[in-house]
């Protein structure tokens, strides 16, 4: 029986078209841009963001990603298609940033596989829930577990699978109030050994570079004087800084 | 001969006063706060400024660390003072920027040694002026070798071989203008594999967060669009975003 299925299986992807096999749904692609958030901002990266998530943070800074509707907006493409597609936008640059939504939700082995056999670097950005076994082939992935602001809760012992996975991860925590700020310490307790982030919250629509720096400076003082913080990042999300709340930067 | 000259200096050796051995010319101690600069952003850290540079750069935000007099207004601190010092400020931080003036001036050997033995994670800035064999022991360093608008030359060979030394090093230019950009470029294509972080130029007692933002998204903007930097970084000296030119942060 199990040889039989093999043989169908194996048959059914001799026949498959590549260039329509396993299309994911991407919502947009561009770059070359800087990275703005966590351990690896200011690196200069091409994304690729795709369609769909499992949560519905209340503040998400990219709802046009899951929002109802938006599914049948976002093109069905090939991994083929999309490496093609990221080699003419950019120029130089071998790095790419695999956002979402949660990009997590979908299979991601094949384009990872593509993207590293023609030397690109992979780096994904994830809520942590969902710990497919291909988050071992990505170089790093940054993991940004949602505080109580976001409506959301967080199943740990499924972030921690994820992260075990991972060959380079770090964590993010975006902080909006006190309860988030709770949460950071708490996600630094349970990971101690995973590089933390501490990202001021951006409510888009209301912020300007002047609130988020405002806001930026008392969640650095915070941090600064909490031991129980002994080693962690505070940081904006610089692309606002720069460009304002803008899509497609 | 040799075996004579040995026994005296350990003659020497175990008559000093290890509180007074080796004393180091501090400009200034602080923290913890946030790196603000380089591939270590954000990153929560104590400083340790010292006296002292080979460079004497136009345009240097730090003059207070080498201008004239100024080493005299140091203060001369044992390595295990400093320690002791950075363990009373630090809380729960574990992480320290030896910065300068140029550091690389001192013998910061038996420094690096008491805060590795005590668990801290240390961090260099420097401009690759000098290559003492201690720079090994270092855990990172960012070497700023200086453009032409600094008013100094950079000497190629001995960059090269601080950057060998350093297990963990990163490189950064400040850009102020086109030949500084210029420079940049060659100093990527000199060292591909060192991580490259290009710096917005920031003029003390000009610059507000305003005019480095926007100093910021052009510079951005031409990194961005040019093939030769592919892996590159963009980023802002985020202190004075968040606190302005002061002293102390």
């Amino acid at each position: 029986m199990r040889d039989a299925s093999k043989a169908m299986r194996d048959a059914s992807r001799a026949t498959r078209d590549p260039l329509t096999e396993r299309r994911l749904p991407v919502i947009e692609m561009f770059g070359p841009t800087l990275q703005g958030e966590g351990r690896v901002i200011g690196l200069k990266t091409m994304f690729v963001r795709l369609a769909g998530c499992d949560y519905a943070c209340v503040w998400c800074d990219t709802k046009y990603a899951w929002e109802p509707g938006q599914l049948a907006r976002s093109e069905p493409l090939a991994p083929a298609a999309i490496v093609a597609r990221l080699e003419a936008a950019a120029g130089g640059c071998r790095r790419v940033t695999l956002s979402g939504g949660n990009p997590a939700l979908h299979d991601l082995a094949p384009l990872v596989e593509q993207l590293k056999a023609r030397g690109w670097r992979t780096h994904m950005e994830t809520q942590g829930s969902l710990a497919p076994a291909w988050l071992a082939e990505i170089d790093s992935a940054t993991f940004s577990p949602k505080p109580p602001s976001s409506g959301m809760r967080t199943d740990w012992a499924v972030l921690a699978q994820a992260l075990a996975l991972c060959r380079d991860p770090d964590l993010k925590v975006v902080v909006f109030d006190e309860d988030d700020y709770a949460y950071a310490v708490d996600v630094h307790g349970r990971f101690p050994e995973v590089p933390l982030t501490l990202q001021v919250g951006n409510r888009v629509g209301e912020d300007t570079a002047a609130t988020l720096l405002e806001r930026l400076n008392r969640l650095a003082d915070r941090a600064l004087g909490d031991s129980r913080l002994g080693d962690v990042r505070v940081l904006p999300q610089m692309h606002v800084l720069i460009w304002g709340n803008r899509r497609g930067v």
